[in-house]
């Protein structure tokens, strides 16, 4: 009996699809370069179905890759030829609100109300974004998780409350890429509404002196609630796009928000405006209502669309390097663009020291694509350089394998498989995903890089 | 040649303790009911120091227990009859201060200020407090360990930044009570002190109230930076002590801190204090001035000596439930005293959930102390019926591990065994601790709670 006839026993007739034309609907996620059609899609609509699937894949040894909403930047969800791809969509309930205790119980497939991605995939890529800074990642945010095993085992990790016995195996699954189970229910905490928020946008000369503004404001203690960098590429791409009312004449834009008590809000401003300055800023704007408020985070949102208006590609990096930093690896970043000819530009969560350069390519022109791989590729090992990491929050899923071998040591990514073995002993969830074999970083050839040594000569001086 | 031959060959002769006399300093932490003491101390100064012992422990297949300051309160760090109790307190060096990225990197021996215990020890039991409402448990706190396994291999987890690729090995070894790794570095970060603080106490006629006043603080989205419970007997307790200006009629009080800008916590103080009238406050009172402030969290902080002189013993019991259950749960525990005819005390991370019942005994008085065991092991488990767990933040060690099989089921504890093995096959790291074998369990005869159904009847109106 073949694989969708054994699905076809678990599951209703049009939550299993075989047919090559459907299938090439999920044959890639949003890092589209690698493109894979499975073997076979299942639509579970139940934690028991997902159990189901999961306990004949392993009976059968037949890979099972995860998906949600496929919005993913490095792959994760990248089917297996051989595998069946579980969607998780149809798992869409919100199944408690708890107001007292501050939290909420959801299947995976519900939608992340401010963007298209799923709950299930933030908790997959430990995902980030612009609040993170004074927020945290999606783990901070999270009391508890029940995943299936590859066997069909149920496991409740966390707990509904803010600390749980036993190992850690909550984080040890938020951010695995679907490589240690499968997630069917996440607790999240629910966090106040800020009483009011207000930006501030500042704008310097020098790419630089945005960089060291960026360090300034944290080592003043200021925690924002966002603080985002716009180098001038991105500044006239979004500006031409939608009139945020950024200024033209800038090398880069800091936008920086405050959110909590009116009054505290009144009191952080001018100390944030007075940091900047003496780290040179031109020009410092507080928003004047709500509406200019809205209106500069529009052009920091747009700013991708922006940029796909004036490249016909680009490829969207993630990485992460100290804030002390930021100045010098984006200098570092300006002259590999000389060097590999690909304009980049530059849209990033600065407070993080999370980097999203943005290299500009045409896919149409022979050998661009290689180019901008290698390019990106590149900027990843210069993160490691720099002390940092070579994802933010975008994962490492086919995209970033190359680098894990600069990231880690052949011990750290051997006990990274001792890891994968103790949940999966058969590698059959998302192989070939996030972690390297020491194989293939042998034929990379890559040795891993100690960090924080800065070894490229122009970086010495920070 | 014995063990300690050897080890004197890898350290300097003072480094390694082996008579009877001063290897009995080290036979118990602050858990004291426990006691042994190890075959032999070794008290290294460096992380190659601990590498080195590491490998011939790995190699001799002798037992390793962890100790920092001996201050935990679960047993994690009593020794091992024939193993080798690993000091780390001469590790005390701090490694480094970066402002501008808001880290500092120490070793794990380092004091934490406020207390005697050492940042390593915070460490392996992912450590809370007074504020982790506000500012999160230990892990919360950190960005990257050094980690020693028992083969002696160094892994770096985490990173500088925000995120890190890969399993999140760095959680896992938090909180996982020295039975993975043996930590030699920890990056924390480093928070701006709040611009200011205050705090308000509130006194309630009946302990049910103050339980529910805290759930309606936390339900009205305000973040206190403490919220802390203590019933009649702790106030009294604490009043007789240190004179704190408790009220003596209230059952229960609050003390509910507020930290930030001044103006918020103007702001915010007026918002608890209806709030908790609302729930049936009889008095609230803000702190006139930063000496009245001083003096009611003083009340608090001496809460447990204060019922030490009360009574000749008391056992500290830690356990957390949802915020809902705190008037149902403290009622429960008040019938359990009485069932079990030892008085107990509540002095507690309220805000948190997180319930530190001290019961008062005699341990000179035959039976009382296997009387106060089996009254906080009904404690735990009335906490994990109420869909709580048995560890707020002081660990499982060998204190808890008759509980973790009502915790847990058979296929999460397999689940916990397997991760050990991928760190540690032979289990050398501090055997018997933490996470009971599957035999135990079934010696305890423990049948594992389905968490949250309140089965208790006079709960269920909750």
């Amino acid at each position: 009996m073949d694989l969708s006839t054994e699905l076809r026993r678990l599951l209703p007739r049009e939550a299993v699809i075989a047919d090559p034309a459907s299938l090439s609907v999920y044959e890639c996620d949003a890092l589209s370069a690698y493109r894979q059609p499975p073997k076979v899609v299942v639509l579970p609509r139940t934690a028991e179905e997902v159990r189901a699937i999961l306990r004949l894949c392993h009976r059968l040894r037949v890979p099972v890759v995860a998906r949600g909403a496929g919005t993913g930047l490095s792959g994760g969800a990248l089917p297996h030829a051989e595998g069946v791809l579980l969607s998780l969509t149809r798992l869409n309930r919100i199944l408690s609100i708890d107001p007292a205790n501050r939290t909420a119980t959801v299947e995976p497939g519900v939608r992340n109300i401010q963007i298209a991605c799923t709950i299930g995939g933030n908790v997959a890529e430990n995902s980030g974004g612009v609040h993170c800074l004074k927020y945290g990642l999606t783990l901070n945010n999270l009391l508890a998780l029940t995943v299936m095993t590859i066997e069909g085992e149920r496991l409740e990790l966390g707990s509904q409350t803010l600390d749980a016995p036993g190992y850690d195996l909550l984080a040890l699954m938020t951010g695995s890429e679907g490589l240690l189970g499968i997630v069917t229910s996440v607790t999240v905490e629910l966090l106040p509404r800020p009483q009011a928020a207000q930006v501030l946008l500042a704008a310097f000369k020098r790419v630089e002196d945005a960089g060291n503004g960026v360090a300034a404001v944290i080592a003043a203690g200021i925690i924002p609630a966002g603080l985002e960098m716009m180098d001038r590429l991105a500044i006239e791409a979004a500006e031409d796009f939608v009139h945020a009312g950024y200024p033209l004449d800038a090398e880069a834009i800091l936008l920086c928000e405050i959110d909590g008590h009116p009054a505290e809000i009144e009191a952080e401003l001018p100390r944030v405006a007075e940091v900047l300055k003496a780290q040179g800023a031109t020009e410092v704007r507080v928003a004047r209502d709500e509406s200019e408020r809205q209106r500069f985070w529009t052009g920091r949102k747009a700013a991708f669309p922006a940029l796909g208006r004036i490249a016909p590609d680009y490829y969207c990096m993630d990485g992460t390097i100290p804030r002390r930093h930021l100045g010098a690896v984006l200098a570092r970043i300006g002259a590999l663009s000389q060097e590999f000819g690909l304009a980049v530009a530059n849209v990033f969560h600065a407070g993080d020291g999370n980097l999203h350069p943005l290299i500009l390519y045409d896919a149409n022109a022979p050998g661009q694509l290689e180019r901008a791989e290698a390019f990106g590729g590149k900027i990843l090992e210069v993160c490691v350089e720099a002390g940092g990491t070579i994802t933010g929050e975008h994962g490492v899923g086919v995209e970033k394998l190359n680098q894990m071998c600069v990231q880690f040591t052949a011990e750290e990514l051997e006990q990274f498989h001792a890891v994968k073995r103790a949940f999966d002993p058969d590698g059959l969830l998302n192989p070939g995903k996030a972690i390297p074999t020491l194989r293939r970083c042998a034929e990379f050839g890559a040795l891993h890089v100690h960090a924080g040594k800065l070894p490229f000569p122009e970086l010495e001086r920070f």
